[in-house]
């Protein structure tokens, strides 16, 4: 495995890249052609308007301030000048807590670097077992620093079990410390938070089917029986699928008109003549203008058909309802009670935000839910442990010893210093990295095809399944398969249970991939996060062709979202190398360190300018992540068990079995002590909010409140010029003629009482 | 191992036991003097009253009546012809669905010995590869008849495998049936239940210390506030544990001064002389009759002063109450919902009935609780792994074989063939009894430590305890240990690792063993429990001693109860043999029909006869039951894979692999379909019954009704004989002057609407 002169070139070539991408984005974002880019966040809450007004031509497009330039790097203090509280304000909670995953890992590795190299690196290095002794093995100076320098049987390797003990529970203080500090955070948002629709409301599924009554009957029957003080309104949800993608295309067409328009207005002269077939490589030749405008016309038509037949149609109705309660105090006992004798029908939960629900789902009886379940749990099984084979391929080729002895004919190239250092340096790493980017979309197909009614239920269970998939297969398949290439025979017919053992005995020796690894995905991938490629040709070209008003731009910026379910889990892999390593090799730790920090810089800055969420979930996903490091420190004691005990070391490794229980112990206490707060609504803190808004607002029209706000989206979008006029006096800063976006942020939230009723009050499309 | 000899004289030293303990008991039973052992229950329930009053002198003691003798069978039918429904009213929810467990195991066990000798055993039995060669290994004709007698590699695995198949589903649909039967019987058992305090009264633990509130008014205040409308009244919980053991003291001289009076009695010139020293045997010499009646007099001051201090104590209040609620409603909704942001503080659950309450676990604070889980966690698994010692120096005993080659001079009273037949089919059983005998007091005691607040939540966790042991212990360190003695050395070495396979390999050579096992502890154990030795010695004595008057005899009796922690547990090992050795060695399925066709005859007529509940919680057990059995035969599917991968039938046991993915899928259904009616209150029964209640009886003063309910009994003892008197003339069927005994039947239960306010209505003590 790579020497310490490996890892300088991998460490120069990705510290050199990160800091080009640092310099491009410094260069780039102050132009103001890219303001839109870089600072949607801004746009987005009205604070900040196009620079093209001011100035000369050429200054809407390019910068010409020199001094500018010079203060190129000042957007880092700038992103950690914010305080929480505003950032909390600004970004919603869910994004001020995920950066503070980041904060987290310097909380808990910073210390613990500190001691692993004031205390495990002197203890290593003085060992000097390892170099003296050339049996063939390749050892190189990063394992002199590591434990495999320690021989066997050392009585040093006491040391080390000491320091497990001392990292396992300062780590302990940190997770518990932090759980409790977000916990605080998340019931103060809670506490602080305006009237909310959600807050009054509970999703019920698996309504039973009634012979005599429709949908909306039975539920209005049963509730105002059953909450008999409480029960104010329902919504029943109608199957709008169809009449979502018929929207859905019509947007697309939309697109298309608005570009042949401009093209036309662009250069009157020229005909725009398009293909009605496949990709507009065939076809019949038609004006586009004109095709275009009588498609969507047809497309009008028929969606107005198929809004009709939704609503009246009584078999689009959904076993699905949201019911609204006159008091939170109402809603919180539905939402955590059991409605009937049968527990698979009339099932409650809070509301999800409406901009939260994921409509598709809403009706998947019980039964079908536990089929599909079972299907997801035996696919994601497959595709995690048969994912391995090509990973292990690709983790082959990093080893070029290995491809020198079975394609000798290569070994000119290999021999030559330049690309042998790129090659060890750089592939591994970029390799899993290319597998990892298509496994999100898949993930989350498999989430919603689990049923989960939430966007961020889906964004959570996402993660911890891809949390599964990168523990197996980047963490083991790199730590096994890299060794099994090595070790073949010695390695293929042992025992399969011996696993723990096995993959402690490999881990030291895969320290070098693992920091060539965290400088490329860590490192080089952060500095490319900050700079947006992606958006920022996405922007141009729609800038370019569809853009005519300052609406259509606000259309064509795309801030996106921090994207929980693939990028949590990746900290994750942080945090396992951290802890796997923190005693074994801590040389790891610095490298980790400074990822942790980079990234928290960088996600500082997105959150601030960029990242727009498209839900407010009041950091519900705290539990997943405490639950995951957790995994990850379990992981590193067994695994440490498993390395010591083939150090001939066993009597040291019976010190370390109490580690494993205390943990899960640990986890068990935290999960009693926190998560309900992540699950349950209390109902003193209903009471009291309760109280206080019936004094502040007695004279308040719930219900009228209420309606229409768990309308599905679809029937939404037609109206929604007309009911912003009619709530413009409630609205003094809304100006009516303007739509807003839909994307607005969790503060300036569409169900926001200080706003009054805003442009959530669409009234439901009735059949006329 | 055994041969079939040997399990032919075991079957017999055991079938005549049975027939002996069974023929013995016929004959007792119909003596009057032993009637109140036989039939406590019917003494309880007020229908069956001493038959000393008739006929002459010898026939109270003894039944001279011959034609009774020739109908000594005829409990057998009796205990069958009570129908359920009637079986419940009479003897509780609980005990009709325990003996449903016998009856469960006759559903799933018939059918299957019914295929298994249809299919499995030909297949078995025609493959005939051992008994040809003997390479120096004992194989006897029991193997002839199970999977052992298939070579290696052989196609007619694929017909175990298919028969692994059909048993899993049958299993799968009389589990599914019986929990829904078994829900079904709990909805209505509940539904149809009349008016108790625990169906207003939600037990609230953890409250936390306010410095200005004692706990009553902070309880008051909270629920006053947070259920406005449904807080009805509260008792506070006073640690009364030194009063408890005061009483208990006082109860035990008492008995003593009775002998003494009795003594002397019947000879009045004789002086009754004791000692006062440790046992009586030295110290100070006394007069009896004073003794007793001066120590007692003073216990009873001392217990007036304690009394008075636990009830003036501020301190002496625990945090914890019973809030009882003004609905059914209101209660429910308060079980099921957290109360406060903190999920440490205010936990409420279901109250207990008054009789499940274990009074000294109700103040545990929530940190304390979680450290005693864990400590009781480690020192089960200590418990449970560390117990095998003994246990496989027993097993190795059984096998006379081994002991003749280590102690040759045992070989001439070894080789003989009684001597043999009878260590051989008796001693491994009845170690293994003597070991399990003491055993659920100490898990019982663990379970107390962990802190569960009622009766039967303690048998509950007792029960999965014991089964973890019996598992470890008797299944695997039968099979195990066993083996272990025989191959020793290329045992001992081997991977810990691969013990699925390594079982798996010695369990159809355990199979002898087990069949001896259950016709010791499953036949005779049965038939002894019909003939209540312990109970029959002690009421004699008690009778003889301390009896003067009717009230004293009812005293004495002592109807016990089912015990549900120890004796479930005993029954799921018959469960797991069962599934076990369906496929592998299907002769013992017969051994096990026996056992449950029996088991269900005794266990019917004890608890028609004999056993008196101490609680009823509806069958809240079943789901522990329902794991048990799924658990059970999720092992059995791994240890087949195991025994089937040392085969040479690899590919085959791919095809088992679905199994226990399958069962647990299944398990997770049958959980979320059925658990919660066991847990949780449905809002819509509650709304019911309030509904029902409020018609029936508009005049009900509830809080009246509630008051004192969950006083502690010490509390009540002194003011049985007012009260009653005071509540006389709404109990026409209570006669005032006597003393009805606590141990009452469910369905007469203290605070049973039907007859309206009772005993149970004890005013609470005040402070004069």
């Amino acid at each position: 495995m790579g020497s310490l002169n490996d890892i300088g070139v991998a460490a120069g070539i990705n510290i050199l890249s990160a800091v080009g991408f640092l310099l491009v984005f410094a260069v780039v974002r102050i132009q103001p052609i890219n303001d839109r880019v870089y600072f949607p966040k801004w746009y987005l809450k009205g604070t900040r308007s196009s620079p093209r007004h001011i100035g000369n031509v050429l200054s809407k497009f390019v910068n010409a301030d020199v001094s500018t330039y010079l203060r190129f790097l000042n957007w880092m203090p700038a992103a950690l000048k914010m305080p929480e509280p505003e950032l909390i304000e600004h970004a919603g909670l869910d994004s001020a807590v995920y950066v503070r995953i980041y904060l987290l890992g310097l909380k808990i590795f910073v210390p613990i670097t500190v001691l692993a190299f004031s205390v495990l690196v002197p203890v290593n290095w003085t060992s000097a077992t390892l170099g003296d002794d050339e049996e063939g093995l390749s050892y190189d100076q990063i394992d002199k620093l590591s434990i495999s320098n320690l021989g066997q049987g050392s009585k040093r390797f006491w040391v080390h079990i000491g320091m497990a003990y001392v990292f396992t529970f300062w780590t302990f203080y940190v997770l518990y410390h932090e759980y409790k500090v977000i916990t605080t955070m998340r019931l103060h948002f809670l506490a602080n938070q305006n009237r909310r629709p959600d807050q009054f409301t509970v999703l019920v599924r698996n309504i039973p089917a009634d012979p005599d009554e429709t949908v909306g009957e039975h539920v209005e029957h049963f509730f105002a029986v059953n909450h008999r003080e409480h029960y104010l309104s329902h919504q029943v949800v109608y199957n709008a699928n169809t009449l979502a993608s018929l929207v859905e295309k019509k947007k697309g067409l939309q697109n298309w008109l608005v570009y042949y328009e401009n093209q036309h207005a662009k250069n009157p002269e020229k005909e725009l003549i398009i293909k009605t077939g496949l990709w507009g490589l065939w076809g019949e030749k038609v004006d586009a203008l004109q095709h275009y405008k009588t498609t969507i016309e047809e497309l009008c038509k028929q969606e107005d058909e198929e809004r009709q037949k939704v609503i009246s149609d009584p078999k689009a109705i959904m076993p699905a309802a949201f019911v609204s309660f006159n008091s939170q105090w109402g809603a919180a006992v539905c939402a955590q009670t059991q409605q009937t004798s049968n527990p698979t029908v009339w099932l409650t939960e809070w509301a999800p935000e409406p901009r939260d629900v994921y409509w598709p789902n809403l009706a998947i009886p019980f039964v079908e839910l536990s089929v599909r379940r079972l299907i997801m749990a035996v696919a994601l099984f497959f595709l995690t442990f048969f994912f391995m084979v090509p990973i292990a391929l690709v983790q082959s080729v990093a080893n070029l010893d290995d491809i020198e002895r079975v394609l000798p004919f290569l070994k000119p190239i290999i021999e030559r210093n330049g690309p042998r250092s790129v090659i060890q340096g750089f592939l591994p790493g970029i390799a899993l990295k290319i597998f990892l980017i298509f496994l999100p979309t898949i993930l989350m197909a498999m989430s919603k095809i689990e049923g989960h009614v939430s966007l961020s239920g889906l964004e959570r269970r996402t993660a911890s399944k891809y949390f599964l998939f990168i523990f197996v297969n980047v963490f083991l398949g790199s730590v096994v398969a890299g060794t099994a290439f090595q070790q073949l025979n010695s390695f293929i017919h042992q025992s399969t249970n011996k696993i723990p053992e096995t993959i402690g005995e490999s881990i030291p020796m895969k320290a070098t991939f693992f920091i060539t690894y965290i400088m490329v995905d860590g490192w080089a991938g952060i500095a490319a996060e900050v700079l947006r490629l992606k958006p920022l040709i996405m922007f141009h070209i729609k800038n370019t062709f569809l853009v005519r008003t300052e609406q259509d731009r606000e259309q064509a910026m795309d801030p996106g979202s921090l994207e929980f379910g693939s990028t949590e889990p990746r900290i994750q892999l942080y945090f396992l190398l951290g802890l796997v390593y923190a005693v074994v090799t801590p040389i790891i730790l610095p490298f980790i360190i400074v990822f942790f920090g980079l990234a928290y810089l960088v996600f500082r800055h997105q959150i601030i300018n960029v990242y727009n969420q498209q839900y407010e979930s009041g950091a519900q996903f705290w539990p997943g992540v405490h639950g995951r490091i957790v995994t990850a420190l379990v992981i590193s004691q067994i695994l440490l068990i498993g390395l010591l005990s083939t150090q001939e070391a066993e009597q040291s490794t019976v010190a370390l079995l109490p580690l494993p229980v205390l943990t899960i112990w640990f986890h068990y206490v935290c999960k009693g002590r926190f998560e309900p707060a992540y699950i349950k609504c209390p109902l003193q803190e209903a009471m009291v909010k309760d109280t206080l808004q019936r004094a502040n607002d007695p004279m308040l029209n719930l219900r009228e409140y209420l309606k229409g706000a768990y309308e599905h989206p679809v029937f939404r979008s037609g109206d929604v010029y007309e009911l912003l006029a009619m709530d413009e006096e409630e609205n003094p800063h809304l100006v009516a003629t303007k739509r807003r976006s839909r994307m607005t942020t969790p503060v300036d939230s569409k169900f926001n009482s200080s706003s009054g009723t805003n442009e959530g009050e669409f009234s439901r499309p009735r059949p006329s």
